[in-house]
This record gives C-alpha cells, sequence and structure tokens, in this order.
C-alpha cells in the first residue's frame, strides 16, 4: 500500500467516523432516521464541499463519487443500530474522530498546494476540510460550534497544516512531510484530550449596544 | 399549456407559496418588515442556490431572472398584510407547500440529469432543491430544522426524486415521467399529512464526550 | 489619495472594525482565542465571500490576498487584550460600524454593476456583502440574525445602493456616485442610530401548523 492509496484508505475510516459521530449528535436531538441519514453525511463531507466551493474547484467530490455519500448515509444509518454498544468504543471513536481531523487536514492542504496557493491558504483550506464539518452539524442542531469552544480542535488542524507547510519548505520528501504532519497532529490530539489541554479563553461580558 | 409551461407556472405558484409560509415564521420570531422580505426571498429561492452553487452551475436563477427576487420579497411583504385572514387558508397553503415541494424536487432532479449526473446525484439535486431553503430559514430562526425531525417532508422529496429516475430508467416519455412523479409525491404528502405518518426517531441519551 | 485608495483604504478599516467587534461578540460567548480569530475573519470577509460564490466570482479575495486573512485575525486577538478600554470606545465603534456597511456595500455594487448585472441585482450584491458578514456571525453564535430585527441595518445598506444605482442611471461621474452614497448612507445610520429608527416589525403569534 502507497502513501496515496493510505491515504485514501484512511479517508473512507474518517469519513464513516465521522458520520457515526455525527448520527449520535443527531439522535441527542431525536431526529428521524431521514435527519440522522442526512446529518451523517452533511458532517462528513462538509468541509470538503465547503472548501471545494471556496476554492472554486468543481465537481465536489461527492457529485463525482456518488458512493460517498451511500457509504455515509449508510454509516450514519448503521449506527441507530449500534448505538447502544457504541458506549464501550468510546474511546475508539475519539480515536477515529482524531484520525479524521488530521486526514482531512493533510488532504486540504494537498489539494490547496496543488493548485500553487500561498502557504496561509493552504493551512486555511486544510483547517476548512478538518473543520467545517462539525461547525455544520452543531448549527444544524442549533448549537454554538464546538469547534469555537472545545480542547485544540482547530489548533490541532492549524499544526497539522503548519507542518506540512513546514516540511515542504524544508524540502523533505512529500510522503514521509504527509505522513510526519499527520502523526505530530495526531499526537497533540490525543494529548489534549489525555490532559484536558485546552485554549484560553476570552470572556467579555459587556455589551457595545 | 405545454409540460415545460406547466413546470414553469408551478413554480413561481410554488415560490409564491414558500415566501408566504416563511414570512409566519418571521412573524413568529418578530422580525421587521426587512427580515420578513429577506427570510421569504432565501426560503423560495435558497434551495436551488444551493443546488447550482454546489453544482458549479451559473449564474444562479435569481441573478439571471432578478424578478424572481421582487416576486418572493413581495409576497412576503405581502404576508404582513393578508395574515390574519390566512388561519382560515390554512389547508390551501399545506397543500401549496406539498405542491412546491414536489415541483422544486422534479425541478433539481430534470437540471442535474441535463447535465448527465448519475443517479444518486439526480435524487440528491431534487432533495437540495426541494429542502434547502426550509433547512436555512429555520437556521435563520436559530430552530433545529424541522426537515430533520417532521412528518416525511424530505422522504417525499426523494420518493419523488426516485420515481422520477425510475421512470426515465423505464424508458417512458419524459413529460409523463415529471408529472407521474410529482403526483405520486404530492399524494405521498398529503397521506402523510392527512394521517400523520412520520419516520422513526433515533433517540439517543448517552454522551460520548 | 484617489478615490479608489480611499475606497480600498476605508475597507482595511472596515474589516478591522467588523473583526473587532465580533470578537466581542465572541467574548460574549466565552469562546477560546482560536474562536475569536476565526469568527473575527468570517464576520469580516464572510459577506464578500458568499457575494463571490453566489456570483461565481473566482478566486475569493482573500484566496487572492491571504493578509486579508491574518489582519482580520489578528485584529480580533488585538481586542482581547484591549477589550477592557474598548467601553470607552463605544461610540468610535458603532461609528466604524457604519462606515464598514456602506463600505461593503459601495464595494458590493461596484462590483456586480462591474459584471454588468441587472440594478435590482447590483443593489442585491451590495446588501449581500455589506449584511452577511454579520448574518454569519450571528448564526454561528446561535442566535436569530441581528439583522432580521435591528434599527434599519439592512435598509441603509439598500439605500446606499439604490443611491448608487440612481446616481449612475443619472449618469453623474462614478466617483462621485460612490462618494455621496456613501455620506447618505452613513447620515441615514447615524440619525436611525441617534434617534432609535427602526422598521416596524411583523408579531404574528398564530400556528399555520
Amino acid at each position: 500500500m502507497n502513501p496515496a492509496e493510505l491515504l485514501h484508505a484512511l479517508y473512507l475510516v474518517a469519513i464513516v467516523a465521522e458520520a457515526m459521530t455525527a448520527a449520535l449528535a443527531a439522535g441527542r436531538r431525536q431526529m428521524d432516521w431521514f435527519g440522522v441519514a442526512l446529518l451523517g453525511a452533511i458532517t462528513a463531507l462538509g468541509g470538503g464541499s465547503v472548501r471545494d466551493v471556496l476554492l472554486g474547484r468543481y465537481p465536489l467530490s461527492w457529485v463525482e463519487n456518488p458512493h460517498l455519500l451511500l457509504i455515509t448515509c449508510g454509516a450514519a444509518l448503521a449506527t441507530i443500530v449500534i448505538a447502544h454498544h457504541m458506549r464501550h468504543l468510546r474511546r475508539v471513536f475519539l480515536f477515529l474522530d482524531a484520525v479524521g481531523l488530521v486526514v482531512f487536514t493533510i488532504i486540504g492542504c494537498n489539494i490547496a498546494a496543488g493548485l500553487g496557493l500561498p502557504v496561509v491558504i493552504v493551512i486555511a483550506s486544510g483547517m476548512i476540510t478538518g473543520c467545517v464539518g462539525g461547525v455544520l452539524r452543531d448549527v444544524l442542531c442549533a448549537d454554538v460550534p464546538l469547534l469555537f469552544r472545545a480542547e485544540l480542535y482547530a489548533t490541532v488542524s492549524i499544526v497539522t497544516g503548519a507542518s506540512y507547510v513546514g516540511g515542504q519548505w524544508l524540502g523533505l520528501p512529500h510522503d514521509s512531510v504527509m505522513l510526519g504532519s499527520m502523526l505530530i497532529g495526531l499526537a497533540l490530539r490525543l494529548l489534549a484530550l489525555r490532559f484536558g489541554w485546552s485554549m484560553p479563553k476570552f470572556v467579555y461580558t459587556e455589551s457595545l449596544h
């Protein structure tokens, strides 16, 4: 299995994991089966779609490969059946969610770098790919997005993207840069989960208006 | 009146009906007149706009035909005047809303099929066209979208799209397929309203995090 | 400084002011530093991005000029440090926010007019550029957008755009039309703030469903 194949395999694992955690969020809101499937697909594929729309990169991945829609809807629906057993799989899911975050990020960085965009946009493209799916999930659940309040989630995406950009700048081989950045991001995310690291919060209680 | 003209006439009826029901949602949130007009236009035209942005299909319909903006804003504002009489028209509006759902769906299917996209995307395009306007309305009202919780609304859109795809696969004449799919979808929606049919819900009360 | 340079300078002032007021909204929601930076960038650059996506106009401004991302994130983060002093600057910020509204609006009108689009779309493009950033901010804070409920904010944008279109129709010089429309819009906004003008509200308490 070469690195491109590994990345694609990890991508499939990642969209399944994202669709399944989205399905649990849907269940907490008592959505119907259709809502579960749709929220799963939007969460898993939304980050890449928003990236492609912002970059004007058509066709979108799921328009070209409709099986991505079927896989994510299917994974979300399967979650309804196995939800009672997922409690025991909590750690597995947190791990897969972290894998998904860094895999999505690297795919987004790859695409922007391949278009010859500046490094700030390469990092932003990785972050949009990695994080926007969860933002859409939270907005559709009428929550303030967790991204804006949670432990190092977006920071992990930025660090992963910055490692990618830095590795390329140093002239390291592309495959090593991809794998190395993913490992750095994954380690940071797991350490943040383990030790409850979080960014400082900005608390402001006055009103301008 | 040939089928294409009928579809266009039904489309105009549908965007007016969607704008008017959105205006009532705005009134329940005590929005100002401007908010009413805007929510009406976004709800009526948002599904088609999101579809075209996702498919990279420019220009958007209301950019090419600005009178669509004027019609939907006007319909929403007119609702402010006649809202007190609309209670008696409840059934008429539920019927027009159902017509709008199937008309939007068929238009979305037509467009994707015309672009030669795969059947899964033809059905998804119909569903996005039919359902996203209402999702935008609910998000802008800070509600969990009704779509994810309500009676067969999205299911009707999928069944309509699947009938369209099935009819084309059987090689039936295009106009018959369009009209037949709309009648199937409309019948299902009216039966669901009459008998209170709904999709089963997924209720999940544990937290993964 | 010619009018184009003035408009660009005002644009930079406007995105900084929008990013800073968004940072305060983030602080009221107790977002972390990352959320503050992101909400600042989305609020300041979101209106122009949505306009360009709807018009199919690529690349987006911040993809082509990534320093816009850095400026807006930086302004939002700087707000964390100086927030305690901003109470005394309340009037300055309300003024800069009004400047931002009319500057964004005129830029949006300019772009649509330059594409040869119809006048309704020129006004709509101005309004989208001027107002959508704030809508995204409110949706990401899980609020009903202020735009739909607040004092003449969107109306100011429409009046500014209509003055621009009217001035062009009268054949007045382009620079005079731009500056004149901005002054008309700014005056209306400041008067609305001073005297608490607002649009009438539509209050509807019955349910259709």
